[in-house]
């Protein structure tokens, strides 16, 4: 009735962005991510007899704001065993800072690994993915390790994640953490207001199932010039949809665009480094791993040492 | 057979952005302007029987490779009058500095006044406006002052600007000199690429006459606020339009989203202003004239007093 998981975020390389279906949080598109292994989330859950209501204690203190999230998300487990059994929720976010990457990818899917173990539900990976998209839909895909493509599908069912490739090769991310200055809006509400106003956002549904079929291409060849200039074209793609909002939303900030023209030169250098954003001001650089001290060396410069993480490729969700 | 004329620059806030027919510089949607006083060009012209070939000088420097684009502008009065006088022109832009504010609209805009002067073909401002046109697309907007539109039409004759609005009320802008550190593409350049590879362009070119429509109705109510929400929007659109070329195209520098974070928090404090942009990294506030020091004084916190210019609403092209 007890146990414990370790799950990686992820950071798409093709977006999601937009739902087809709100309430079982199928999207309008197809994604694809890579798993990160220097963020992740470790939850332990322990369904109890002798308790009558679900506790959740994130990074150990009690949080009774999130604790209905996760109470609804474990009524998924519950549902399917015809149980009532409350439980306790214990989170750890690693993240070297709270300076805004998200972590609700990594904190279900380790929440429906814990939650499936301890129940005694057993899921298989597959059918974990479709629980852990309704826990958030970036979630999906970090039941995985490696390249992840979440399959957008059509149905409860049919919609969830699979590992495309296992990454054991020369690739890696270094993440810039940008602090921002700006209230921002949830990327929730702001994917909302996108599919609601943007006039481009037909069009980026229908692009990008063509850069899924693209990357995925050049993913096979291991070819990071090709994976980077499709993700990177896919980010500033989904980015548009937003400016042309009503009204418009923007997460670039001053130092947003100054990595940004950073990783332009290190192009103009030679070096295969390509920018990939989401909601929020950081961003998030996809390079050879090999590559990747190389990149950090020049963004020392500008930006500290605390601010700028060197990360290779994260495994799955796995039990400890 | 001697004629000076000064003309001044504009700032869309209905961007023209893509060409439908390349030779006549016909674009793709109709656009409208604020034309601007503090930025502005003085241009003579001169025509001789004494000199065998063109000349052209600019801000009192002999440019040759200029020379080509002027002496082909020429051709357009020339051919009209069916004569061969060749003519020595001098030009000098009032710009406040070098750093990049496009001044070919003002340029092209004085020397078609001045031209129409001297060689005494005597267009009409409608005809002159024609003939503008074909030396840079901007410059057709530039033979008005006050709020003028470019209405598209669908061919030589009927593609070009009028007067809607005096501007003689409480409006005008402030114009942040951005330096850049990037290598520019051409606002030529950006347009075709981003007419031919952007997904989005098609909903620009659609959506934008929409917003037209509503700047019009806008203006004739003088509320700067809906006015400056149509602009932002519009231009924000446009660069979105770039964000998704193939390969993508953008203008945004470090301060110019400081700039555009400067404005956001400006109408938080309940001062209406307004962001557009353009091919550059230059960012243009639009405001109460009333207000405009006000911004000019929260501005001078992040940038040097010479990179702000205040300025009001600028008159016609005039022989002077």
């Amino acid at each position: 009735m007890k146990a414990k998981a370790r799950a990686h975020a992820n950071i798409a390389l093709i977006k999601y962005w937009g739902k087809e279906d709100e309430e079982l949080s199928i999207p309008n598109n197809s994604s694809l991510s890579l798993t990160l292994e220097a963020f992740y989330t470790e939850t332990e859950v322990e369904f109890s007899e002798l308790i009558s209501e679900d506790e959740f204690y994130l990074d150990n203190r009690k949080d009774d704001i999130t604790l209905l999230k996760v109470s609804k998300f474990l009524d998924l487990f519950r549902d399917r065993l015809n149980i009532k059994t409350r439980a306790i929720v214990k989170s750890i976010n690693y993240v070297p800072t709270a300076a805004g990457l998200a972590s609700s990818a990594s904190a279900f899917a380790a929440l429906a690994a814990a939650a499936n173990k301890a129940s005694g539900l057993n899921l298989n990976d597959k059918a974990l993915s479709t629980f852990a998209r309704k826990g958030s839909g970036s979630a999906t895909r970090s039941i995985y390790g490696g390249i992840v493509e979440w399959q957008k599908g059509d149905s409860d069912q049919t919609s969830y994640a699979i590992e495309i490739d296992d990454a054991n090769w020369d690739i890696g991310m270094v993440v810039v953490l940008v602090n921002s200055n700006e209230k921002k809006i949830s990327s929730t509400k702001a994917m909302k207001q996108t599919v609601l106003t943007s006039p481009y956002y037909p069009s980026w549904v229908k692009d990008s199932e063509k850069d899924l079929i693209d990357i995925k291409a050049a993913i096979k060849d291991r070819d990071i010039r090709k994976i980077g200039e499709i993700s990177e074209r896919n980010a500033l793609k989904m980015h548009a949809t937003m400016l042309a909002a009503k009204p418009p939303i923007m997460y670039f900030e001053p130092n947003s665009i100054l990595v940004i023209q950073i990783v332009q030169q290190l192009r103009e250098k030679g070096i295969a480094a390509y920018f990939t954003m989401d909601a929020g001001p950081n961003v998030k650089i996809l390079c050879k791993l090999s590559d990747a001290n190389t990149i950090k060396e020049d963004l020392l410069k500008s930006f500290d040492k605390k601010d700028i993480i060197v990360t290779k490729v994260g495994p799955k969700v796995q039990i400890i």
